[in-house]
């Protein structure tokens, strides 16, 4: 594959990511950081994938930034593993954490993040912007940054307070706490907590309920469109976009097969594929530009 | 009342809309449609309506799109019954499901679901801008819609995220899954579950709460104050509609009478009117235009 | 300390605010807004402050507006109690609430609101831009406005369907009922409920986690990072924020005693203090401008 730090597999329609730097607790590095943009890149190419999981190699999930560099680790200045290679209009290095997570913001199939233990940092910030996110009973959880005198990164500001609630948000940021899974569960963090044994299973199966029944095209169309919904300012922002969608879709392949299938009471096969048929679906200003 | 697929009735201050296709699974259609917007224009002129309750005839609350069509269902060159009858401004016609769900969005009135059975595709997420759902224990529930070909419609991907969360939304969209009642609560679809044979005297009590304690004046503002509020950027804009709305409101007849009735410890006779006294209330671009 | 009707007191690194007319419930006056608001300048400009409790004196925590003018209470042209001291840029007068919620959504410490009695009206919505609140078994709520005639108002349009959820806000907001604590934790307006002699152990120790780990300054940035990130449209923007934010602090002697720290397994000392040392943090349009 050429990574280091990551590997990469495809089986059945279902692409798994696993962070591997399991000596280091899978600690991010601007490495990783580049691998994880460019496997969702292929993931994106590759009509066989339908659905993918991030799961990390060992007993961590991600420990967050390695701290290799001491105290200087996050200063931009001296180490560059927390930034990105491309600076903003105003000069300043992009946070590389950021940089991943408006990656997967855009990708085009359903992720899941299966955290199998530890995933401090960068390491719970990046797997915001994934769908689902399924834990082990032994993962633990911390949003550390203010013990470390820094700020929640990764536009976990956007992310955090509408996937869990300002006050759950605000509670485990300004407090830095590590935490277990179960107060994950309770605050909404994680969709699920299951038996270390049963996590990678669950999480296929997820997949599996994605890549067996629904048509490719609609669900990219449907995760740019649901997340497009959360950042519009009113419904009939989101009117407008699904009326378009809906009358583009509507009229195509997948849906006369799609209604077909289901009355004939058979698996349904859809024709169209993602690289070549998916419509224009909603742009934001920036939104999806990674 | 000149209705063919739903019946409209109001009794002591609550409206009951029910979707009567029985034999059909209460399938939707562009009559249910067209008659939906209707009711709820009578629902805003009538000020003996103080609530509104929405629920099906028969076993299902509403089956989604009716497929009669087959394969050609939501083509729009081939059928009518997804879409509006107006244009958007690119010249697409508009999804149907969108036109009654920002009519009811508009709605001056609380507005109830009572689902009393399967609630899918459209059936589903035209509920989304009623206030508060509630389900009998033998519903189910399906955001069908990646199997079919299309997109979540009828403004959802506003509309769900904000009401179940980003991650719950995702979950429930790309898999395409029916599900019961008990996933429903707990992913918070539905505020409650209860027997089939509670459902409708959970639903008018809950209207009764408000018919009988409220001023009409004061839940039609704050109606469209709330889904204001949820659309707008700043705290700082609420401020000023609400400012606004107190200062007006907060000189009119209803507030001396709420205040005056609380002291005195007896109801409230509220002497305003939702159709003639009702301030200007936040209008954001088209919100509100359906 | 020169205050009337509530009561100031920092010990160890956190500051408790009490509101403090137990004869009258303590009933919201415009006595009261104004020394919240200067309270919270107080707070803001004193670095021992880290963390802050807002309470209330005897049975209550606050029960409102003080109806002592009846019928006149919410007029704004026979009494001033509910209205500030300036003007929107359309004439009319500012919702007082308003005025208390947008300077403590500005505040740079975080602030739990330990809920000991009954918070209605405005005695409820004050709390909502606090970060965390919890309450004690015996606490009661509502969002009484629809009863007295008037609107939600204290940017709780903005903030309660954030908090607790559409639908749960409009079931409360349009029956206007009083619900016990146990409704305010299964709708999640309340964190945690806790016996009344635990209310404010609980809320110290709380406050003693963001005061004994973290940098002052991060979390200051922290707080507004994070309600900009609920204010903004898309992740993007919370990324150029969040960039310049961790460029910023990560080059500055906090986050290097942040990580030596943590490697050298011992407390931190933090050396930048918030009035000195805060870079700037984003300011959405008028969002903290009080």
């Amino acid at each position: 594959m050429g990574y280091e730090q990551i590997t990469y597999a495809v089986e059945d329609g279902i692409a798994t990511v696993t962070l591997n730097r399991p000596d280091r607790m899978n600690a991010y590095t601007n490495v990783m950081r580049a691998e994880m943009i460019d496997v969702f890149d292929r993931i994106d190419a590759d009509d066989a994938v339908r659905a993918v999981v991030v799961t990390g190699a060992g007993r961590a999930f991600c420990a967050g930034a390695d701290l290799q560099s001491g105290g200087e680790t996050f200063n931009k200045d001296a180490s560059d593993d927390m930034f990105g290679d491309d600076l903003l209009e105003d000069g300043n290095p992009r946070d590389g954490g950021g940089t991943v997570v408006l990656r997967i913001a855009a990708c085009l199939k359903p992720v899941i993040g299966a955290i199998n233990g530890a995933a401090v940092g960068v390491g719970i910030t990046f797997t915001l912007p994934m769908d689902v996110r399924i834990a082990s009973g032994n993962a633990k959880f911390g949003f550390v940054f203010a013990r470390r005198g820094i700020v929640a990164e990764a536009a976990s500001s956007w992310y955090l307070p509408r996937v869990v609630g300002i006050s759950q948000a605000m509670e485990w940021a300004m407090t830095g706490r590590v935490f277990p899974a179960a107060e994950a569960l309770e605050g909404r963090l994680v969709s699920r907590i299951v038996e270390p044994e049963d996590l990678l299973p669950t999480a296929y199966a997820l997949a599996r309920e994605v890549a067996d029944n629904t048509s490719g095209v609609a669900v990219a169309a449907i995760r740019r469109l649901m997340y497009a919904g959360l950042s519009a300012e009113t419904p009939w922002q989101a009117h407008a976009a699904d009326s378009r969608l809906m009358a583009e879709l509507g009229a195509a392949p997948d849906a006369a097969e799609g209604v077909t299938s289901f009355l004939e009471k058979r698996p349904a096969v859809f024709p169209m594929s993602v690289s070549k048929d998916l419509p224009r679906v909603p742009e934001f200003p920036k939104h999806l530009e990674n």
